[in-house]
């Protein structure tokens, strides 16, 4: 099985679909659009993409083109995401002067990096900046990447475990095409986007028939219009399947407060690790 | 009046100070935690952020410090933004190699950097690279950044406007201590923020709230608690203060679904630019 995420090898989409699809092939796209177009066109059968982060938040790129790309969500699941100073081989703390990572990376071990006395410097990505710096080869460079980058370009781990926060955990969700979607799939939660029509009260209302028909929602986020500033679309996660008699209920509810719909997929419930 | 922004001189920030105080004196930060802090350490009258742009959404960090912090919102104030490509004087469009600039502006004009042959290099913000590549004074490189950053850093804007969604715009609040809140000031819209109770349909619950005494909102966000994984604070802009009574009725049935709450400011509704 092929399953397509952004990033180099080696990134945390590459660690998390290690953890939950050993068997796999992951294969790295730059872009996060082509993890979609290659899912559309065939070349792979699994796409896996985080979809919102315990520090960070939410993964907007993703959200975006899940609403927009033809493809349904069946599964979630939880990766820890563990920042590691990799260097070269037999390198010490004491000569790293640069550092190299995606900012949010950096900002997340500042007080590591400034503890070690260096300089961070931005990358695109954490993987990324772990492979240009087997490239360089330069002693007093250093990345924070995943320890599979190690593994993978031939680095040591210098420090385990940067991040002031230990605790981060990703959700990542598993996307196919709708026609790929298993027929014996636990339908326990899902996930839906929605666009309220222009009147006061709107949004309000469509919330108010999950209440009405007893669905939990787990989750309630929004993302900008980018054709109609300061519109939005909205997702909710609940618990819940379109088969059950009072989702239908509630959709139906939602109908008239709503200019447009996507249900983005039922899939089982994962629990984040402890 | 001394204002406080995120970023060195030339950023949107400062783009934004400038045109909606253009008598004040603003102060760039490295940090947007400094922002915060040198408010409340009474250095600056007001803070200057930036809370959501019209493409990416929002701006985390702000939610969460405003959240955090012992600040009052008193205005919005929204700013065009207008990526341009700068270049040292009398540099040629044809002579670019490296284009530098934060990820998010070269994300946002790939198409222009593409067409010009150039490779993008990512910065920390836009004025920032604007200001390193003045210093570096290296002819075959250039930067996106506000135009304000050419005159400031003695460069050329090279082309203007080269972003492919030619509407973005950021809604940003002006902060202030909460004992320097303006006495007389329109309190037409209201941000709030609280985190509900650990039951199932609390958030509805509290939404529902607004509908049942006549409040629009105008947005509602969630930003994650990182001590909680996936556990959230919810973000509302309603139309209407604290001083209504249907305000007040709405908050009093709120109380009893949510855990913490606090009330971000009052102040006087903004229109986007057309």
């Amino acid at each position: 099985m092929n399953i397509a995420f952004q990033g180099v090898p080696g990134a945390n989409s590459d660690v998390g679909i290690r953890l939950h699809f050993p068997d796999a092939h992951p294969m790295g796209y730059d872009y996060s659009e082509q993890v979609f177009d290659s899912l559309v066109e065939g070349e792979v059968d699994l796409g896996f993409v985080p979809i919102e982060n315990s520090i960070m938040g939410n993964v907007d790129i993703n959200a975006d083109l899940i609403y927009r790309k033809p493809v349904a969500i069946i599964g979630e699941y939880y990766v820890p995401i563990r920042h590691c100073l990799l260097g070269l081989p037999g390198t010490s703390l004491q000569q790293i002067e640069r550092v190299y990572s995606h900012p949010v990376a950096l900002e997340q071990c500042r007080p590591f990096i400034q503890a070690i006395g260096a300089q961070p410097v931005p990358d695109f990505d954490t993987a990324g900046a772990a492979r240009a710096l087997a490239h360089r080869n330069h002693p007093g460079e250093a990345a924070i990447a995943p320890a599979l980058c190690a593994e993978l370009y031939g680095l040591e781990v210098l420090q385990e475990g940067i991040q002031q926060v230990k605790r981060n955990i990703t959700r990542f969700v598993a996307i196919v095409t709708p026609r790929n979607v298993p027929l014996e799939l636990d339908r326990a939660k899902t996930s839906l986007a929605f666009v309220t029509r222009h009147e006061p009260g709107a949004l309000v209302r469509c919330l108010e028939q999950f209440s009405l028909h007893g669905i939990n929602l787990t989750r309630l986020e929004s993302r900008p219009i980018p054709e109609n500033p300061f519109e939005y679309v909205f997702y909710v996660d609940f618990v819940g399947s379109t088969a059950q008699e009072n989702v239908r209920q509630c959709l139906a509810g939602m109908s008239q407060h709503i200019s447009l719909i996507k249900i983005l997929g039922s899939y089982p419930v994962a629990q984040p690790p402890r």
